[in-house]
């Protein structure tokens, strides 16, 4: 999905950015499979930006700069939709991952690591809801 | 599920609690629907709390103290897997919500909020993946 320049504006003026960096937390959501594929941060830029280009852009904590997702390492996401929740302080992406691995590490999604009564086990196809 | 006392610290220590209030991000997704229901902190006492009982337990940043979430509402979630991402600082938990709806505001979902082009729309059924 992507908006007009004035409708992403708007939506992003609306929202709140009260985590550090005056930025929201963002959950990426995969599309068709529904796994959770990794949480981040936007700032009102990267709000914007990923609202009008469809491609989703996050604000880099470590870098402290405009991150496009994937610009690196290809691994692009494609906004097909976009929730903001009742606070106004976080963002709900469900996107389409370009090349299915969201992680740095690798991995399909971020929260690849389970927890159980052994401790911490890595599940290599990400987190299963059911 | 529940993990022993001495578990649930392990997995406890091992998390970054960089957020404010040294708290990690919570992500809550609804077992079987595979809705995101809600964002909230965690700080280690919650984490140890949600692991040991199988209840969960989040950081109330408002009232700043330990929070079984439906103490009052009887919206309790309880917890069927706990994932930990690649940074050890995000939480991915899978609940069952035991009344259907997470939001205070008397939606399934917290991310009820939908943005269009024409602006941002409620989806009372709570956001959809696909």
């Amino acid at each position: 999905m992507r908006l007009s320049e004035e409708k992403a504006r708007e939506i992003a003026e609306s929202l709140n950015y009260r985590w550090p960096d005056q930025t929201v937390v963002a959950v990426a959501q995969e599309y068709q499979s529904g796994k959770v594929l990794m949480v981040a941060s936007m700032n009102k830029e990267a709000v914007i930006k990923t609202l009008t280009t469809g491609i989703v852009h996050y604000w880099s904590k470590s870098r402290k700069e405009l991150w496009l997702k994937g610009s690196t390492s290809g691994q692009v996401q494609i906004l097909m939709k976009f929730y903001v929740d009742c606070d106004r302080d976080s963002v709900l992406l469900i996107v389409k991952q370009a090349l299915l691995k969201a992680c740095h590490e690798g991995y399909h999604s971020c929260f690849h690591y389970k927890v159980t009564e052994k401790g911490i086990e890595v599940e290599e196809e990400g987190p299963k809801f059911r």
